[in-house]
Parts: structure tokens; sequence; C-alpha cells
């Protein structure tokens, strides 16, 4: 048995405290595994918190200032759990400084920050690992850097908000609307009483900045993804979706068109038969097309303390077993390629429209015109039976450019007294 | 750039071949990744064989001779793809008698002999790399070894035959009978002229021997593991299991109770909304059951020449970014726990059984009788409408031991006149 390895956490909350059952409960395993014991021996905590039952139990020292870790020459890891921006990326600065290596499930932070991080990680010939920062239990980023190396990946699309996906369910299994859905979600705990990081997509995009780094190398920024959520959809919308044979899902998408990458969040209607369409829930899965592979999907829970702690405590295994064999210091993902975005003329799909319009002879004609002067065929349209005032008229059109998506808008919006109900992408076969 | 690594393959069938494509559709990505060149020099053929054309391609020279790779120094890793045991295992114990590192995708052999082969790397000090032996493009071993090292495993469950898992999904949407399903599969090539292997369960169980020593550490032979196929399965029970509530699959299963674990093969009633329920086609999927992740699954294709020729390159760069860091030797898993199996009386599960019965009254009851005797309840009953002769009649038991079952078969023999056409498990919610 070898010497113990130390830890020490930055924040001890729901993730924090599911560390330290994960590392007891499975402690025989672990030691088996890395050769010797991997104990936290010290937590940050704010000075008002009382945490002394946790202490206690897992016997841990309290520690209320950063330098009493990262002067303890002791502890090798640090994980931060604390979430947020600041101080997060000072403290992981700082331990990287240290000389630690550091584990963390920041998604916020890795997504906007993350160059700056691995390069300093990197300078330091220290180790960053931070695979519970996507879709927490599934072990997407490992998959991705190892076993998916050998492969070209052309398309990453993920379910990767346990919130979202458990609303849009319920609006689609039990015909609920929005409003019921975020209401039930908040109550579950599942949303914040802030939900916009969730419902508008914001969440989501961190996630496929990350993914998009590691399927192509691509380092990009949160203003380069097109961001949409799905706050306000209307559940007619959902359920027409569905009898055309389609469940409507907030897709996170990186998608790869020759050397370039269009990276999009959006309410997206995917055909019943993917599989995607049957992940449930709060449940994420991120569904990978890949030259050598084909398709492949990993499927798991997105979040929770003890799946994130579980995807920690494996990222804090693999940095000691590299430590034992001195090799710290190589890169989560070293796959790196210039970063050039789709353009708009190039990023082509399928498109859902649910538009409401005037209940009156000649109204469908209007539309018709403007998607025969901008050259875009449909292939499916459902006109609802309109109340005397107001019709919806639904349709999928055939694949077009994000650019002729955009005129079309302009022109409904210049020439006709039409409300765009709905704007959605619709995933092929 | 480094200088180039050099492989030998021993075979050039059509997994050979990809991996000879997937080196050269994705040499860019894999050369970055490790840092120079992937090339197979020297591929070892039989004699009768004409690879020119092939060997023109790759620029590789073609030998008839294992020794011509074994005493080539430039070679460093040696890929085998000639399937069977033998000439396979003796060949791979040459090669890391040689001082050669080791990649195989060969099932049959690791489920077999992998305790020896595993033994023989260890003390060569050389790599001996098998992803591509379970699920084909799927990573599940890497997944288990490295990511799922920090989680407690309980249950893996696993479609992991494509062939039966596609003639099973024609058999429930399409209701058609096993024979047709059969030919069909043999006539796409997914089955041989001899399906012995895939319909009766012999491939799955060579998987589920690899998977539960991954899993749990456990170094089970063929003959632990209880082994049914799907030879003859009735297309009425599949049909009448679909209104059930269950879809009919060839699951393979490793499920741990206390210290014991449980490996089986055979058709399995999965709830329709359980993930498994849809994996489609000739595709396969693991689902995996822990303490930490709580419920995850890893989908993809469990064939094909790209598929497995994707694992084994990636195996080959795992192996590569071992000897730049000068760490080969270890073990693909180091996990290791005493064998022990689950006894019958400790193996619960619902159960299906379909009985045909003279459609006579009477006969029910002493059915009801049985199940009384041995204290075995049922949930479900359903009696289609006999032809005046015969009647079928299933039912779904309760939970009860695999002793207990076996007890009510030999009841069901000795007192009455039924002939039992099906017995399968039933999975839980």
């Amino acid at each position: 048995m070898e010497k113990a390895v130390k830890v020490g956490l930055l924040g001890l909350g729901v993730v924090g405290t599911g560390v330290l059952e994960i590392l007891a409960d499975h402690k025989d395993k672990i030691e088996k595994s890395i050769g010797g014991p991997l104990v936290v021996t010290k937590a940050l905590i704010r000075p008002e918190e009382d945490k002394s039952a946790l202490a206690e139990k897992y016997q841990l020292e309290l520690v209320t200032e950063l330098d009493a870790i990262l002067n303890d020459p002791e502890i090798a890891i640090v994980v931060e759990v604390m979430g947020r921006i600041e101080p997060a990326k000072t403290f992981i600065k700082k331990a990287l400084m240290a000389g630690k290596n550091v584990v963390t499930a920041n998604k916020d932070l890795l997504a906007q920050h993350g160059t700056e991080l691995v390069n300093l990680a990197r300078e330091q010939q220290r180790n960053l690992y931070y695979e519970a920062s996507v879709a927490g239990g599934i072990p997407i980023l490992r998959t991705i850097a190892n076993s998916l190396a050998a492969d070209d990946i052309t398309e990453v699309l993920g379910i990767v908000n346990g919130t979202t996906n458990y609303m849009l369910t319920k609006m689609v299994q039990e015909h609920r609307t929005y409003d019921e859905t975020l209401k039930e979600a908040q109550e579950l705990g599942f949303a914040e009483s802030d939900p916009t990081n969730d419902v508008d997509g914001i969440d989501a995009a961190y996630k496929m900045v990350i993914l998009s780094k590691f399927a192509f190398g691509m380092s990009i920024t949160m203003d380069q993804v097109k961001i949409k959520g799905i706050r306000g959809l209307a559940a007619e919308d959902v359920s027409i979706a569905d009898q055309l044979g389609y469940t409507v899902k907030l897709i996170g998408s990186t998608i790869k068109n020759d050397d370039t990458i269009s990276v999009e969040v959006g309410p997206v209607l995917v055909p019943h038969e993917h599989p995607l369409a049957s992940i449930h829930n709060e449940m994420n899965a991120v569904f990978v097309k890949s030259s050598g592979i084909g398709e492949s999907m990993y499927y798991g829970p997105g979040a929770g303390a003890r799946p994130t702690a579980t995807s920690i405590v494996a990222d804090l295994m693999t940095i000691v077993n590299k430590m034992k064999k001195n090799t710290v210091g190589h890169r989560f993902t070293g796959y790196t390629q210039p970063t050039k975005i789709t353009s708009p003329d190039e990023n082509i799909s399928k498109y859902f429209l649910s538009l409401e319009m005037p209940d009156e002879p000649g109204q469908f004609l209007k539309l018709a015109e403007i998607m025969t002067e901008t050259k875009v065929g449909f292939e499916q349209v459902v006109q609802e039976k309109g109340d005397g005032e107001n019709a919806r008229v639904v349709l999928i059109t055939h694949e077009t450019s994000e650019t002729k998506m955009g005129t079309i808008q302009q022109e409904i919006k210049e020439k006709t007294s039409y409300k765009l109900l709905s704007l959605m992408k619709v995933m092929g076969e």
C-alpha cells in the first residue's frame, strides 16, 4: 500500500459532499485501482457556513482561507466545486501556480475561460481535468479524447440540459404547457428559481463550447454559438410536430462542414426513430456521428450530486495514475485546429415554421409566393382549422440555408400580417 | 514530427483492411494526436491469398511467415485480426514473447484464454489491448476501466450480438417468424451460414465473460455462464410480450449480488420504456447500473469492418502514447476480485412462461396448484383462445428464485401434459 494522495476541496455544497461520499463508499475499489488511499484532508468553506458535522464524519479540516490549502505541501490535487466564474477562476489559477493539479466541474468557467486555464496548466506542467463539466455522469469528454481519437467526428448532437429535457418530455407525453412544466421542474428542484440559463439554452451552449474543443479541436467563444431556448414554446407546436413524426428536443449541436463548424443550441424536431428521441425526463445523451464508428450515443444523468461527484473522482484517479507514472502535464485533449465558423449560406437544414395568419382567403397564397420567390420548397403543410379570426399554418421546408431562412422571415415580416409562432430546425433521418 | 511507429498485421480480411483504411483516412488527426506517423509495414497472409492490390495501395509488405514480423526490430505493435482460437493464440503469445505489444479483436480467444494472455503480457511488460472484442464500435471496456473506476457497478446488461438483435427487431416490428428473419439476416451478411454462435447466445456469452472481468474484476469461464439463445423462439410469444408492455431482446447480463455475480445470456422481456428496448436492428448497447452514476448506456455498432477497425486504432494510439511516456506494461484492467458465482437460490427474477395445454376444463387449475405449492405468485396471465385441441397460456410471475423456477418446470413435466413453449426472464422497471 502506497502513501495516501491528499486532496483539497474548494466548496462543500452538494457536489463537494458527493465527492466525500463517493470516496468513502467506493474506498476499497479506488484503493485497489490506484494502489493506495485517496483522501480529502481540507475543505475551503465561507466563514458563515457550518459544515462541522461533515468535517467530523469525513475527518477533514475546514478552512476559510485558500492559502491553507495552497501552502499545504501534502495536498497534490485541488477540486473546485464552487461554481460561477469568480472567485473560482482566480482560485484555480492560484492552485495551478502553487503546483497543484486541478479538477473542476465548472462548465461556465471552462466554456468562457477554458483556453486560458488549459494553457496555464500546461505552462505549470500540471493536469487540469473537467469531465463533470459536460453531462455530469456521462464520460463523454474522455471518450472523445481517447476512444474517438482514431476517428473523424462529423457531428456531435446533445441533449445536455436536464431541466429543459424534463419539461419537453412532459409537454410531449402529457400535453402540458411550457408554464406548467417549468413550474413542476422548479418544484422538483431541477430548475433554479431564475431558470434563464436552462430555458434560454445558455447552459447547453457552455457545454457545446467544451464539446466543440474536444470533437474538432476548435476554441470557440460563446458569441459564436447560435443560441435559442425553449422559452414560451407553444404546446400546440410540440403536439403538431409529434403528429408529423417528430419529438421536439432542445439540441446542442456542433457540426463539421469541410473545415468549418457550426455550433448551435435550439429546439429541434427529432424523428421519432432517432435514438435521441427516446431520451426522456431529466436524462442526458450525446450522439456522435463519425467516419469510422458511424453512429454512437452515450446516455446517462446530466446532473445530480453523486453522478457529478463520480466523474470528479474518476478525474482524480486519472491524475493519481499520472502522478505515479510521472507523466502529469499532458492536456485533457491535445487536439487543436484553427477555429472557423460555417457561413450562413453553407449552414443547411430543414425547418419547421409555425405561423398564425388571418383566417381568410388568399393568405396562404401570399406564403406560397414568398416561398417560391426565395426558392424554398416545402415537404409537409398542416393547416389547422381556424377560429374564424386566425388560423395556424405549420410547414416543414426542404433543406435550405440559414441565409434563405432569414430572407423568408424578413419577407413575412414586411409583406404579411402573420405572426411567427415557432421556427425550429428539423433533424434529418 | 517524431519517427513513425510501425505495426505488423496478422490477417488481412475485412477488419485488417479496415485498419489500413482508418489509418489512411484519419492520418492527419492520428499524427497530431500521437505526435508522429503510425503505419502498417507488414501483413501476414496465407500463401494462397492474393492481397497484392491492397499491398500496393497501402505500401506494405506481405509476408507468409510470422517470423518475418516477429524478427523485425522496427515493428513495435502487432495487430491480430485472424479470428478463431488457433493459430491466433500461439501467434499472440509468440508476439508478446518477442517483445511486441499486441492489439486484438478476438472475443472467442479473450473469453477463453484471456487470463493466460493477460498474465503473459504482464510478465513480458508489454501491453495487450482488445477494446474491439466487445461491441465493436462502442468504447465500453475503456469506459469501465477508466471512467467507471471510481464507481461501484452493480449490473451490466448488454445487447451485444447484432445478428440476433436484427432478427428480434424484425420479429417485433414486422411480426415475422424466427426462420424468416434468420434467412434475411443471412442474406444481408449479418449471420454466418452456420448461425449457431449467434442464435444460441455463445457469441454474446464470450462478451459477457470479458465484461464481467472489467466490471467486477472476476475471471469467469464459459461454463459458468448460463446460456440460452433465441433458436426457435415463437413469434406468438414475442407478440404477446409486446402486448403486455415488453420488447423481447437477447440480453447478456452480469449482475452483482453482495460478493457474487450471476452471468447469463438469454431472451429477456425488456419493459418498453427501458432504454435497451429502443435499440433496434443490428445496433448494440451496453447498459450499466452503478452506485455513483446510477444508469448509463453506451450505444453503437457492434460489428462491421470500420467500427471494429476504429476501436483497434484507438488501442494502437493508446499503446503509442504509453510507449512515448515509457509506461507500457500496465494491464487494460487491473481490477481483480475472487470469482464467486451467485447460487440459484439467490438468483431472483420475474419470469415469463408460455405453455401449450390441452383445451379442456381443469387444465388451468393444475397450473395454479403447482404455482401455489411452490409459493410462486403471478402478476399477469393471458389465456389465448384455444383451437379446441390446445390453448396457449402465458403468465408473468412475481419475483422468484432460479431454484423455484426449476422446481416449477420439473412439476409441469411430471404432473401435466403441458408443452413449455418459452421460459424467459422479465426485466424489472
